[in-house]
């Protein structure tokens, strides 16, 4: 089944670059965007698609997406979850909610308490992003060969079915996986490394020679840095509903951390070759099936 | 003063790119390469610059600095120190001698006990370099902006003048420091970085649940821990012989760590909001200065 009128709420990043995406794929389809800012809403006017108007509707209206048959919530997580209560009424019966927000157990429990039961909720999570953030960074192909998890209820099959088909029809690549699941995965490869960048950031340009380090940060550090510029909300609100799967995966890496510590400590050279040739080793296997 | 004739002992990344630059920059200068690998010889007698081939001679014989008057170092920190009693005896006096590694209190130790009263040391460390390695990566402008810290004693003064005049001719910075001070600011901007990159990748990539996890590896996870499949010997090296403050870069690291798990168990929404815009505004500044 395809849809005919997708409402997409919050257009930042995320948002922006899906309707970019879904203008090209479904140029039949009716685009409603829906922001809280004027100035992002006179932002999205002007975007065009091969020449077309992105947007065939724009509105602050949240109640718009009565007109949808598909309804995609691109805020923060926090808000998502506001918004899950603000558009229960307007929403008509069969039609498809989804999001695209980094943690999804809770989204998935709010969803389930606040949405009618005649609509369906997919959870989504889209891995692609990036430190920069905003409509202005949207681009058409933002989501080509990301993966896109979707947790959908059982009894859901056929509208995951569908949503999987956009998703892949815009080049990402659908993963269907438990909710519970999902948020253990991804603190390990998402969550904890931005809290890493954050806390790298903040030992080093937050140091009272700070200002003396300054001549001694090269690429690496701007490397494993870059993610700490992106959006602080957002980042607060996806740590807090995954904080426990959080603190294990920060814990893992203390334990890790310790190794390191008495290895160094003892002057244990073959323990630290072997710490570092390990993460070489992996480090140049994933290289390789980037490349392969 | 001009220098008349250069042996670089080590024909990797670091120096092999050196070679190009300073071919470029004084097309009269000797060149002598100096490497234990038959392959890598046989590999710089191929490069060209504008044309013309980099090294005026190559060989295994580290003897033959005997014919320079700046011999550069660029092994790794322990082959450096190994290095400086293989070469003592053909230095002749008068002969500037410096290297290129990233730890500096130990390979100053170690060249005024090791080389003769009559040639000058001056610890040298270009912040530049990479996951690549190998004279394959090599190339003409890598120390392009580069910081390269200088550590001279008092009475080299002259020499460091010099030795500052040829590393700003081929675009580098020269940053005069004490090897104190240098070893404790880079082991928090680049050491730190370093064991934290390799220990997220072993974290993730080693975890039971790695290959679950490989899907949802983004390109935030990839940044931050590409440094980790750079050479494993020389980063054991690099962190042996500046332990004690690599050591007190982790301390610093662990009690902020500490207070995001605080805050995390604590839902203490404040002050993570705190942590994460306060790493936010940091990086911001650095990416405009780096604009600037």
């Amino acid at each position: 089944m395809g849809f005919r009128h997708c409402s997409i709420l919050g257009l930042g990043l995320l948002g922006g670059s899906l309707a970019y995406d879904l203008r090209r794929a479904f140029p039949e389809m009716a685009l409603t965007g829906i922001a809280r800012r004027q100035a992002t809403l006179d932002e999205a006017a002007a975007l065009l698609c091969d020449g077309v108007p992105v947007f065939t509707q724009l509105t602050r209206e949240t109640a718009a997406v009565r007109e949808a048959d598909l309804v995609v919530l691109c805020t923060p997580v926090q808000t998502i979850i506001a918004q899950f209560t603000e558009i229960a009424p307007a929403l008509c019966p069969g039609t498809l909610v989804t999001d695209v927000g980094s943690t999804k157990r809770t989204i998935m429990n709010a969803a389930a308490t606040a949405l009618p039961d005649d609509v369906t909720f997919i959870g989504g999570h889209p891995m692609a992003g990036s430190h920069l953030t905003g409509l202005a960074h949207a681009r058409a192909g933002l989501y080509q060969g990301a993966t896109w998890a979707l947790c959908a209820p059982p009894e859901a099959e056929d509208a995951a079915f569908d949503l999987a088909e956009l998703v892949e029809s815009i080049g990402a690549r659908p993963l269907p996986i438990e909710a519970e699941l999902h948020d253990e995965l991804v603190a390990f490869t998402s969550h904890l490394p931005h809290v890493l960048a954050a806390a790298l950031t903040n030992v080093v340009l937050g140091h009272a020679r700070g200002d003396a380090m300054l001549p001694f940060i090269a690429g690496g550090y701007r490397d494993m840095t870059r993610i700490a510029a992106a959006d602080p909300g957002m980042w607060r609100d996806i740590c807090l509903t995954n904080y426990d799967r959080l603190l294990a995966a920060l814990q893992t890496l203390h334990d890790e951390l310790s190794q390191w510590q008495e290895a160094l400590r003892a002057g244990d050279v073959p323990h630290l070759q072997a710490l570092l040739t390990t993460a070489h080793d992996r480090r140049e296997r994933l290289n390789r099936k980037d490349e392969g």
